[in-house]
């Protein structure tokens, strides 16, 4: 911790007396009480750019899923399950906010009924009917005077495609892509960054690097956009 | 580490020379490479288990979905994600186990297809069929020369009709009942051990207190069995 501190207080700080307001982790759907859908994700990439952030200067809300892993020092975390928690939690700081970044994992669709008790096990089959979630970037993207958005793409195939389509569709200003078979649970990741400009790779490295890779584009998009 | 070496150094050994072969953690069912279906379980309650087997002398294969927890000291630990997985690797030691404790939360359907690559969203709902898991403690329990073979029941409500119903089905020598509201995800737990001669409920505590307390019942059914 101190180590960190020291690293912190000499590094330059860009992104000073910005708030970033991002998610980070899986959402939980549930079924019932002990059951529900969820996705792949650690919540290390998420934590890692929270880290980042903070060391480049911002001040970071971290809207989070349930993830096992220590609230970064400096980082205000506000635990959530559901997509719909979620979705809760950014609105209501989304307006304040000078970036969102959205790292979770939304889950797309939860399921229309959830039991209050245990479903208990009968018969072969079992048909789970699901309902859309909210798209929570698109609709902070979406707001009036909407801070600067960044998203993430995780694909198993065609990513440029995508991501690209991301990009556009949701109106972000950038888009961190990674194949899933890349980064998902371990400690390294492979992204490549989309914005306006077109494609740029950044090379395979710890979770921490490639973090302070995206801050380090993500400080100078905003500076171009402050001087434009 | 120090401290636990020496305590089990002049712990009672009841369970030397047994082999306890058992589960823990969740189970995780694809749906995509990005989704799956869960069931909420920490992992905690079997891993604080698995220590408390080894301090009673035991030599302990772990087969452990997918957690957050260390490895315990002298555990044998084997690791997957569905529940066929974990069926597979229960199946080829379950024949060389005095005991088998099925602790896991085993999803009991998994998704019929799952597709290689990521679901797209399209439309407001969507539909997953599911089938039937294989129902690893009932299989186990059925063996030939079965082992001494120990289920958890998490319940949301009736408890006791739910757990003694178990540990008739599937003919089991021993259940632990446990209601989700008292346990999962927390560091406590409280649980009520259900047996032939009844049920027998130990009072809230630490998770590896409790965990003392049903390998101490475990091994006088052992010694009791022994002395038939």
């Amino acid at each position: 911790a101190i180590r960190e501190a020291l690293i912190a207080f000499f590094q330059p700080k860009p992104l000073s007396g910005k708030t970033v307001l991002m998610t980070a982790g899986p959402t939980y759907e549930p079924i019932d009480p002990v059951r529900g859908i969820t996705n792949i994700s650690s919540g290390k990439m998420g934590y890692a750019l929270a880290r980042a952030l903070v060391m480049a200067g911002a001040k970071v809300q971290l809207v989070s899923g349930p993830v096992a892993l220590p609230t970064p020092q400096g980082v205000e975390r506000i635990d959530v399950h559901t997509a719909r928690e979620m979705h809760r939690a950014v609105m209501l700081r989304a307006a304040k906010a000078d970036v969102f970044v959205g790292v979770a994992a939304v889950a797309d669709y939860r399921s229309v009924e959830v039991a209050i008790d245990k479903i208990k096990k009968a018969g072969e089959g079992l048909t789970i009917e699901l309902t859309r979630n909210p798209d929570i970037l698109a609709e902070v993207a979406s707001l009036p005077a909407a801070p600067f958005c960044v998203g993430f793409a995780a694909e198993s195939q065609n990513l440029d495609v995508y991501a690209s389509g991301k990009l556009a569709a949701k109106r972000l200003k950038l888009v961190v892509g990674n194949l899933v078979q890349d980064g998902m649970g371990g400690d390294t990741n492979q992204v490549v960054l989309f914005d306006a400009d077109g494609s740029h790779p950044l090379p395979r490295a710890s979770k921490t690097e490639v973090a302070a890779g995206i801050v380090a584009h993500l400080a100078r998009m905003l500076d171009a956009a402050a001087n434009a």
